[in-house]
């Protein structure tokens, strides 16, 4: 590794590589306190040793999880702070966009729920699919907002995320109805909305969320029960700004069948993608924390908070 | 039980009653085979006697299972043979049908698998949905014609009957691919052509089968994959001539989810219903043993079959 | 007029011609029973000189109003009942098939009625166009099979039809919510149904029915929400078999606006057609007497009860 | 080939083997005509062998040509017609279905051109597909009604035949406009009726006709512009009927491009399919001599006129 | 009223609040020359306080019609004018801003009438629902650019506003046809934009508009007609932003019915939604003083326009 | 021509004029460099001054080609970058901007040829559509990435540059299969995208290309087959952001048919446009040297790049 990267970076990027930071929004916020150290603790002497300097730290990070949305996302963001002229204005950029991100990273969820929760009018029936905590946040928002909601919760096979999904709702008094995926269709008449989160979103609007989505809101369109998608700016994924697709995960078989049934069975192929993908025309609004937008506009934020998404900010220029 | 019941057909409705006998075209056999006995039996002396007596022992095994498709389909085939005007010829005509009825019934899926792999072309993949023995049969004539299937095919949560389809698809050398129920439309891009049964088909052209068809099928159609459903006439619903809908059984909760498991995860209702309805707009074909048809037709065959269903011939007049 | 014709069928010409009898029904019963007059009272002596009476009869009544679809439906239905080789046997065939007829009509529209009652479930939601009473005769079968119906009915411009319906459904003890016509989708959430009559059924599926009926099934399609037309098997139109479209009548502009207010908002042109045409895609099913169907297979009914309507029975051969 | 078989019957099977007789109706009216003579010439004695010998004959007709649709269509008419007990009977039944059958050929393409030109108003404009006598039929009654009529007419690559079509409605005084294929949905807002004939159809509905069909009528339901289909009876396959599908002739790749500019470009494979394959949900009706019909409802005049289509008349019992 | 709030400004509060000032533009109008008053003439010496007495003005004129979409948009736009640091540089921002917003005012509507107009062509037919003066200003535009324009007027019921549309339009020399909503759908096909205002549009790209919009949209989307939504940049509402849904108002059900009718028909319910909701897929393009867009980035404009809308720039830090 | 325009930019525009300078391109770069040249040139002695004389002579570059895209919007660029408030800092600025316009047209093709690329997939079949640079970019970037790609490609008839297609991906080792422009549907099954290129972008999202495309893109969209379009941004229509529509050429209708031939056929009209339109809700992406876009939002770039759309930058103030 690069010698100019900070040991407190070095030991983040450990963490990480070690799954021992995880989860989206928490590994989001240890790269950007390391950016953070990163600058405090540099000595370089030049604005571009400096910069040099928090590429390098950047990439330190980066190559832990190459794939990720939000680790990528985060280092764009307090990278992109950069835009004095000398060591000590640079250093402070990266200081004030680090402490930016965080804040906003704090209070993203919080924010993207009530935006969520306006949607939802007293007395709505919503459906889930999966486990999604930014989908329950705009939940909880409504019913602090005092409105009454039910839920019709799928259980998501083969993980069965839906019972997570049914607890918390009950935690938040929420009368729940839980169905097999297969009897969405059925239900879906009496929902008013169908709610769900996402693993990414491309420039392109369509939304990368648990294998099912898609089947579902086709369903919704054609029922034409609205469907919304709650999630967090840090899921964009500017990537795609360039066209690239995202790689849809092929998780263990034996979450679907274990190997002594498969042999009963005859010893079919399983295939199991964790994710699929919904295209713009089937989603009615995508809600983030700065507001709620049709999918075929988020492309415009991503720009905004990622710029044209051809450079990697952190690689050599 | 009306006294000119033989006790033949006394033994049939217990039989069906206690669910000694059981599955569609097993009894549907046997209620034929019955009405041949009272009328061999008969020593009705005018006709219509013979035809009160016939009735009665309709209405006999009628009452054991008044919401099955097969039974009352096999009483209306024999009965609707009544046209002589003699006891003997009366007697005779209910021997024909009945005899007729069975002859049609042996080998009406071994017909109805024939039409089936006629609209499957060599190398194709299709997708399956729970487990339909004339579904079955499709695949099996066509593996006869010499054609490579291969099949993706759906666990069917929450009995996953999907297992036992793909068993037997092995059994018959057909690759299987099998997927939890929410990966179907994206495989639905690699697929020919969707093939389910039917539980009950009505006379508006709608398909009632295993809950997660009407979803499927709305996603088949959505990506233009052709959908046929393979189903016996045994399975046309005569009641639905005359407007009835289709009741749709609700299942033990304990298919989806144990007691233990639910109140773990705050006691969600459950709600676990059997089958769906399929509008005729996305079915491409009913197969049956008579031949294909568009859904929107098989009505024409249905009273063919059974006449204007506005009349049960077991009824007192 | 041809002498040939029995003065009491002269008669129920004119009282057709000078609109004494009028209305669907009505008419049909008064020409077949014309029919049967025609066929006690005749005193031809060969076979061939009592069909070219009775056609003359036919004709007779038909030159009234040529436009109608009840009245030659009727002269068709008893026509085509002439097979016997005597003139006593034709007669007989006329009495027949002119009694059959009236009977079938008598009891047409309670029949409908209960077919279309047993598509409806206890707590459904109507939507009504207009006013038609096949389709209230399917509310009413409902009511008394004590199911609880509720209906939004649309006031129906320019005549303001639906006041009728609502009234008549009041007097039902239907729960009735009037809305305008343009409020129509907004209200299409909450119904079950979309239920409405017909002025004529084409042999390629089509529904003429009142103005707005297309309007209203391309949104209820698009909103999921099931359409059902109530028609009796004399609204369909034989003349479309041979691919005859349906002339749609221009009423009065006054319907819409009074000369005054017209010419004080710049004399606009003023259009008032009273009806428009659904195609079959648009319909979930036809409710007749006979049972319900498919929009897609009513040709098939048409062409049992009418032949193939290439021929008319009246004409000279 | 079968001794039993007329030196007549030889004849024309010889002059279908070497297309010396060609086309759907010639070759239909000529096996009728040969199945005649058979008939009347049979010096069969017993009944049996009266139909054995038919049956010989018709199978020598029918295997110059396995995959044409009329001659098969031509031989199952005049078959099915024998439903005597007797030689003389039998042989009567013949020459009457056969004359049956020529005469309704005869008739059929004038019948079906007033069936079609009922369907089209004085003013309309159509738009055409590949070169169609049937269709053709219909523009012509409609001017012969006495109809202004227009048409937009696609050249239809390779062969255009659009030229051929062009050059007849020229004839009929109808103004036509010339368009690339390509330009069909650009014109298709001008357009009244799309206007195309069938080389086959199938028992699900299904219309295959000129490559090119399906994409048209596509673009034309997405304008809400009517399709209709004008095809005789004769074209019906029923094949079909048992769920047998139409083989698709694959055409010369020089009527694509020559072989010399093919190496130019670098040798492109090059394919060259006759037909495609229009699902019935996309045409609005089927135009034949018998009225027309809804695609979905085809089925039921196949079986009229053809039987269940399981059993081949011509095969050894 | 907070005792900072100037005469005039408590005086253009007063006359909103009686409905002596009203309509969209009027309001807005006002409150932005109120604030400037409210600046030029604030006695305030430190920044602060002179945001702080603005922002009390602006929560005086807010509270008295909090549900309006034009007052709060003409108060963000002219508050968020502040950037400065001195009283000086506020108390000039307010009036730039100020008369900044009143001057886009004035010729907003004369823009957008140039911008619709540039949509249509000469010849072309519009169908327009309700009364909207925005809509109409792009058919007066197009009309002084020599284009020939024909409309198609739906009467709007309940209370007629097409009359209006009627009256205006042929003030033009538009020549027009009035017709009753029902009757939309089958004019359709003549038409070659759908021409409609809008009450309000979302942020999610949905525009709520006079009831009735949305069925005529879904009717227009299937029968390929473009609907073009006319709306100035001050019906954008930036509540939306934040996932607020826009309320319908329920007006007085004498405007469908009189009491003493509504009785004789048996006392309906009756519901009067003024307005609905049309979803962007039906909406082709909306037409501002800004240029046209797609309804999906209209929430692109409203960001530009009033920010991320989650904050309210009148309310206390 | 004004006197103030500069020789080199009168020498520029006479190449245009007589097409020496043609293709989009080509022009684009023309003209930038031949404002530099005027910048770079001028001997104004006041901004405003100079800021007439760069107008001038856009003025007389613009009129050469009225109607063309890639020009006015080479103007649009250079001449938004002048900021400065003196003459120097406007001639830098001209300077700055041209150069800029210029590299960024050097290196577009390339860069949008990456993006595309990315959303291309290794072993995927592409259907393509006349003959575009910028789509052909993307498949050679994606056969450069090491990517298999194989290629239907439609004749494109009238003028069969998909044969130039063919031979151009022949040449990067792409397996093509050429087919008639009917076929496309038919293999569209096949397909994992529809690539085609653009004339021109309109701000509504629409895409104006060779006739063809949007009967192809509607198709794509019937079959679930992606659809990309690959268009510089010097494509993107500025003019349409304020409402214009982009005026369809109609090309010689002996391409279509020779004067000879058409006589001999009766003489039919021909039309033969260039181009059509296909409405957003057919394309998935748009791809350019920025970045992909949903269609919808393609009205963002485009105002990024070209400001409101509503001034003519070149216009006399």
């Amino acid at each position: 590794m690069d010698e100019r990267v900070h040991p407190e970076v070095r030991h983040v990027a450990a963490d990480i590589d070690t799954m021992e930071v995880r989860g989206a929004a928490t590994i989001a916020d240890a790269v950007a306190r390391a950016l953070r150290t990163q600058a405090e603790e540099s000595d370089a002497t030049d604005p571009e040793a400096f910069r040099a300097e928090l590429r390098a730290a950047a990439r330190a990070l980066h190559e832990t999880r190459p794939t990720a949305v939000s680790l990528p996302n985060a280092l764009r963001y307090v990278l992109r702070g950069m835009s004095s002229t000398t060591v000590e204005g640079l250093r402070q950029d990266i200081v004030t966009s680090a402490d930016d991100f965080c804040q906003r990273l704090d209070r993203a969820q919080a924010d993207l729920g009530k935006v969520g929760a306006n949607r939802l009018r007293d007395g709505d029936v919503i459906m889930t699919h999966c486990h999604s905590t930014d989908a329950l946040a705009c939940v909880e928002a409504a019913v602090e907002q005092g409105k009454h909601i039910e839920a019709i919760v799928k259980e998501t096979r083969p993980r069965n995320q839906g019972h997570i999904t049914a607890e918390e709702l009950a935690d938040m008094g929420v009368p729940v109805t839980l169905i097999v995926d297969s009897a969405a269709r059925r239900y879906l008449n009496d929902v008013d909305h169908v709610l769900v989160g996402a693993d990414a979103v491309a420039a392109d609007g369509s939304v990368i969320n648990k294998i099912g989505t898609s089947g579902l809101a086709v369903n919704a369109r054609d029922r034409g029960t609205p469907i919304m998608v709650a999630s967090q700016t840090l899921k964009l994924h500017p990537g795609t700004l360039t066209g690239h697709t995202v790689d849809i995960e092929m998780r263990d078989t034996e979450e679907i069948i274990d190997e002594e049934r498969r042999e009963e069975i005859g010893s079919p192929k399983v295939v199991n993608p964790a994710f699929d993908v919904t295209p713009p025309r089937y989603v009615d609004a995508i809600v983030t924390e700065r507001g709620q937008f049709p999918p075929e506009s988020i492309v415009t934020l991503m720009r905004e908070l990622f710029g044209e998404g051809t450079s990697e900010p952190w690689a050599e220029p």
